[in-house]
């Protein structure tokens, strides 16, 4: 086949790995109106030097108001890898401006560093939110996302709490230092952070109730449809909530290439690429990890 | 009659001139279950020592966590004058902590100080978000509570604009510096800051979407029942909610002292504190503003 062409600036990069994560089963569902080939999560291959690379997901335009202050990720022209009118991952090639590429040290293997994207946006937690080494934080859910948010707080040196419901999961997150708790009744008022992974709007509310007067709740996943949310708490309490996406990739790659984070436990299985549908269907069974898709 | 007696370490008060505010409306429509005197905003006179006095509403504990870190309007043991277990101020007296009295200045009248408890709850937006001078803020709403929020922001060197539906009342913010704007279409992700002051479901939902990314919405009022919310877009362009409550006194007695606030536009009437019926019902009145209640 012939390789894709890439504009001036933009790198062709051969994928090697790349992961599926909660927002591509999202997009196949129709969410966001995402035509055209999904993927965001990924190490590759710069064609052109041999270069291992991940790459940061948000195309931005370089002028806008954002752009100007450094954060590209919320460009208001942005296009994003696999989610808004980029082509994404799960695909032999993909193109991303040379700007926008990490190398990849040589601690982190192909399939670590699929989780720098992932790991990054648990890392913008630390980005938003000071959080001293020590607070005590409420992490509620034990999906993919919750896990890597207890592990990078830990790292931090957080007196994490892990609520969930499953042993295995939550498993992972007791290896890096966290208290674990399967409960339908969790503590209320007692964290002065929460943060939200469970993507549900019980969840939410579940974190409200969490939260002490003067905390924080950390929106980490995406809830989908409205939620019903009681605000006399939130202003009684003078309870912040803080919606937290994308993050930088440096912090990530750092935590990884200090092999502080345990993601290798996180991979629930491997498909070659030409199986993307039957990976797919593995990555929406309930309790499955990260799926890892295989390109040659 | 005999006056009321006050426990050691309480100051028996003379009340002078009380304000009726939408949360002693609400006390009144059954909600919290509070039973007994409201009323929390007052001018009065100790009766031991003349002093012309406002007091603090939140009688803390002083032994909690959030007293020891000198937030006693989070003591976990509170009780609250006019709304939890405290008689309020719609009464001849009442009592207080000698701790939570501050001493009028003589610049500022009887009625005028009637204004400095909600003041400091405007005054607390700026103690809870870092809102630089010069920086763009939306106040959404045109009651009382919005036209403090947006008068102490524009003393704070804020550029303001007010959304609300009244002339007479936008006056007021226009008076103090503010822009002024009644649109039933405002700018969408156009503003870093934009408090809530419509206590509405929908007055949210507008001041999510007028936010700019990254930026805060403070949420000043009450809105009661759940509020359904989209997420999304808190998550994607992570917006930080921000419930806010009491303020401090001292910033709101210095601005009124100063004569940096115009609260004497916003009072709408006077009634006789025997006439507290009839100045219930002017209050809920809708477009109207501050109702007093005078005693002697």
């Amino acid at each position: 086949m012939s390789l894709p062409a890439s504009a001036p600036g933009f790198a062709l990069i051969r994928v090697l790995r790349a992961g599926i994560c909660n927002t591509d089963l999202e997009l196949q569902r129709g969410y966001y109106g995402f035509r055209g080939v999904p993927g965001h999560e990924f190490s590759g291959l710069v064609v052109a030097s041999d270069q291992r690379v991940v790459g940061e997901i948000n195309l931005s335009c370089g002028h806008c108001e954002f752009c100007a202050i450094g954060l590209g990720r919320h460009c208001l022209n942005r296009s994003v890898l696999g989610i808004v009118k980029h082509p994404g991952a799960f695909a032999e090639y993909l193109t991303l401006p040379e700007s926008n590429l990490h190398p990849i040290p040589e601690e982190i293997s192909d399939e670590e560093a699929v989780f720098v994207e992932p790991l990054a946006a648990a890392c913008e937690v630390l980005d938003q939110v000071p959080i001293a080494s020590g607070a005590e934080v409420a992490v509620l859910g034990d999906g993919k996302l919750g896990l890597l948010v207890a592990q990078t707080l830990c790292a931090h040196g957080a007196n994490v709490t892990v609520f969930g419901h499953h042993e295995g999961k939550l498993e992972i997150a007791r290896r890096a230092g966290a208290r674990i708790c399967i409960t339908d009744n969790p503590p209320a008022a007692k964290y002065p952070f929460v943060v939200e992974a469970t993507g549900s709007a019980a969840g939410l509310r579940q974190a409200v109730r969490m939260t002490r007067a003067r905390g924080t709740v950390i929106l980490k996943s995406t809830i989908h449809g409205e939620v019903s949310l009681d605000t006399a708490p939130v202003i009684v309490n003078e309870i912040s909530l803080v919606g937290s996406r994308c993050g930088r990739f440096a912090p990530a790659i750092e935590l990884l290439r200090q092999r502080k984070i345990d993601v290798n436990a996180m991979i629930s299985r491997r498909f070659p690429l030409s199986e993307a549908p039957a990976a797919f269907a593995e990555a929406a069974r309930p309790g499955v990890l990260k799926i890892i898709l295989t390109n040659g």
